[in-house]
């Protein structure tokens, strides 16, 4: 195991009716400004909830978050909490919302131009406003950890910051605020927290076995309850089990002390910037032709992966990793995820222009290996067309 | 899954050579306790190394904590404490030396008379002097939660107190500091985090597939690193196998959620302020005997754990109940932990003392369905005779 350090200041509030806790974690004297994105949490009854956890303060919103936060969007909430001397933000939403509010939080009391937030990386942020989550889908895990990713959509840039000021104060992880989830929300949202394992857990052993098995636990979860949420909508457990396995996918219990690979997310990242494919999508897309790449370099987790998780046990060792690939890539089909760069309307001629993008943002030794170099990431999208 | 609140706010700094990192933590102008337990660390390099991170703040030395430190002990550190205005306190050693740091960190600035610190549970702690802590011995997981038992010598009590003040900010964990430690001392951390998750697991299925399987995997990981521990002392993936699984053990993670147990431990705790077993025996004692008593409202979870902890999936449910049982008093043995009151002097004329104790804590209703009465609690001593 490597050395690591972990922190996590978090507090969970997780189950049925816990949006009436925000009465306990919010002052009676704040100033709250209220994030959101396209409003379902208007006709869903979480707003009415959280509104009347809020009874007493006074409250601001700024709506219209979108997917994959812009800068140009997020700076006018930052100008409305100056404006409105908001002391706390209360994000309602998924990850974006809660990505977009992490920046609305600290840019608020951020001295310098807001871009300079994203460009550094978070690294001069010194304080925040504090932030409150109440969590309407199972996805990105920002609800307990300290990153974000923006993106300036006038030069089509999505990157990430992160920083400790940014930790939730508090987040409230209701599942039932995601029974109303559209089908390609749930998909998207189990893929991703599928994703965030398999990056810090497919990479090469380093005798790590805890870290391991929680690895497991998690993908075993999200393979056998992913499809009973597309199924049965309004099942309780499922949606429990999704949003806790989805928390702690990101939270920083995996990555302790292994090497974590992340090429996936960095190139999907350009693939977001650039064409506005979901998330997800990007991480359906990428991981078998990321894993078809390295296979030799991560053969020794691609078996005990499919042994412990796909239950793969017949055959050599090169038809049992490719198996552990295919089990994979048939899984983010089953959820309604198609995995080639021509599903989703893309072909050869991209792949130019990505390249220039990770070169752009400096993105040129990628994995765990840090050896992912563009001329291999020219390979790895030749894999996914 | 029960609807839970989770939250903890130490930070770890995991690996070798990380004690010099208490120079980040502990500010230059501090005044700080270091408190430890028999003096080892002077012999073994850990104080050396200690002194040197605080090189240039005050330092004050309280030694001589007893394991199931003793309320009369630590009140001579908070006089210490309060004496020498101390601002920080630096506990290092293992569990009883964190446990009792904790009170003394709360002790040094609670208004009222101590001994109510445990009476009420912690209920009225509002504030601590900050914890750092130097974990030496991978066991009791007191190094990341905000729990501590404290014993008072002069009446055999051994209770527990809980305060959100008392979580360490910082523990470090260095797996190198429990290369010395002497036979006994690994053998009991092992069965002690070994105990924290059984707990918290073989209880009865509540549909938490992700805190089962984390409790899975740290049982497997201790059944695997335990005896090579013993074999080999100085194995630094053993050992950081071992101290990790230790801290997740109770630090929160597995009762997110689900039922607990903690009768072994309610009922051990009685043992050792009574007769001084080592906290550790009295849960290889106690832990089969449970079970025993339990098999019928436990057995979902035995088999469960049965097959996939210790692979039994021949006979049937009553067989393969009683072997999981079994297979569990074995690796107790086979880390140095007997598991019956005789083998530690012990007969059936200790019941009725420890039973008075019992009433006299008000433990009367014991178990997850807090069923547990102490009638059946004679009972379960005596399967244990």
């Amino acid at each position: 195991m490597n050395n690591f350090s972990y922190y996590n200041a978090t507090k969970i509030h997780f189950g049925k009716d816990q949006i009436a806790r925000i009465n306990e974690e919010i002052p009676h004297d704040a100033r709250v400004l209220i994030t959101y994105g396209g409003g379902s949490i208007k006709t869903n009854g979480v707003f009415e909830q959280v509104v009347a956890a809020l009874n007493g303060r006074t409250i601001f919103e700024f709506g219209g978050i979108e997917p994959n936060p812009h800068l140009e969007t997020l700076s006018k909430a930052v100008d409305l909490a100056r404006n409105k001397q908001v002391t706390h933000v209360l994000a309602v939403g998924g990850g974006s919302v809660i990505d977009g509010s992490k920046f609305i939080a600290a840019g608020a009391l951020y001295p310098n131009d807001l871009w300079e937030i994203i460009e550094t990386n978070g690294k001069y942020i010194t304080q925040a406003l504090p932030l409150g989550c109440v969590l309407t889908l199972a996805a990105t895990g920002s609800e307990m950890n300290k990153g974000a990713s923006i993106t300036r959509a006038e030069t089509k840039d999505k990157l990430f910051f992160g920083s400790v000021h940014v930790f939730p104060k508090f987040s409230i992880l209701d599942p039932t605020t995601t029974y109303s989830l559209p089908v390609r929300q749930v998909g998207n949202g189990v893929i991703d927290a599928f994703a965030h394992v398999v990056e810090q857990y497919i990479t090469y052993p380093i005798n790590a076995p805890i870290q391991d098995r929680i690895a497991e636990g998690l993908l075993i979860t999200l393979i056998e309850e992913g499809p009973k949420a597309l199924q049965n909508p309004l099942d309780y457990d499922v949606r429990a089990n999704l949003m806790l396995a989805a928390t702690i996918a990101l939270n920083g219990t995996l990555a302790m002390g292994v090497p974590t690979d992340w090429a996936s997310h960095m190139i999907g990242l350009e693939l977001t910037g650039l064409y506005g494919l979901d998330h997800a999508q990007t991480l359906a897309i990428l991981i078998p032709a990321v894993w078809y790449f390295k296979k030799e370099q991560k053969k020794a987790k691609l078996l005990q992966y499919g042994e412990r998780v796909w239950g793969l046990v017949d055959g050599n060792d090169e038809d049992r990793a490719v198996a552990a690939i295919e089990k994979t890539r048939s899984f983010f089909i089953q959820m309604g995820l198609p995995t080639k760069l021509c599903d989703y309307g893309l072909d050869h001629s991209v792949i130019p222009t990505i390249l220039a993008k990770l070169e752009q943002h400096g993105l040129t030794k990628l994995g765990e290996y840090k050896d992912i170099t563009p001329a291999d990431v020219k390979n790895i999208l030749e894999l996914a067309l």
